[in-house]
């Protein structure tokens, strides 16, 4: 197995309004895509949205029962701690404003930002569904764009 | 918000079993670091390990627990349809193989691998805390590597 991952799909309640939640933030999406894909109790619908991020990766957005299907799955129960997504900026400042800005699109703040004391300046937001995202500042961290 | 993802932390129940089935798999990593912040009731340990990932981006494997006090929440159950990771090779049989390799090294296969009506060859395994990848061939996606 290389060490590359080309996809993170979220599992949602609500396609339409988790797609307009991160494009508040401005993620750049084409919107819902595979809508012929119709599925069924057993099939799951190809309905799904993307955004395109840096280095080809793709961030998806899926029904949690679509996925449950998919994978051949029950759906289980929301949960928050299963994972967190990780988006660094190059100061304090730019975590305070993007948690701010997070917080007017939507999202639950779970906590203010703070110093680690391994060295990271970090908050967190919960999106529509729960899903972590943790806004840090690394400043061993080089930002290239 | 740019269109960008620095980090996705795998919330974990044992460590030292979630690193070694990663590097089973044949992901590079300098195992558990940070192990000298200690955390305690409230406080978030720091112990970690890291998978270095094409184009910069960091897998990490983080206590369901720890991450929990560091985002201010409590830990929620585990639950398999919060979200997937999405791998990508470059044939059918290349799916097939690597399913196959995840169950030897402790995977759970939820499903044989099918033909998506969307045109995508895939099935999914779980990692040792049910976390799910998605292992795809895609004709349409080029790999690079």
């Amino acid at each position: 197995m290389k060490p590359r991952i080309n996809a993170i799909t979220l599992g949602v309640n609500d396609l339409e309004k988790s797609l307009a939640f991160y494009r508040k933030l401005g993620l750049p999406s084409k919107g819902l895509i595979g809508t012929e894909f119709k599925g069924d109790k057993t099939h799951p619908s190809g309905t799904i949205a993307f955004f395109e991020m840096q280095g080809g990766l793709i961030l998806a957005l899926y029904p949690r029962v679509e996925l449950a299907k998919d994978a051949h799955l029950h759906v289980g129960p929301p949960s928050a701690t299963e994972f967190s997504i990780g988006y660094a900026v190059r100061t304090r400042e730019e975590v305070d404003a993007l948690l701010k800005r997070a917080k007017a699109a939507g999202a639950i703040i779970t906590e203010k930002p703070y110093d680690r004391p391994w060295g990271i300046y970090s908050g967190y937001f919960q999106d529509p569904d729960g899903h972590l995202w943790e806004v840090m500042w690394n400043p061993q961290l080089e930002i290239k764009d």
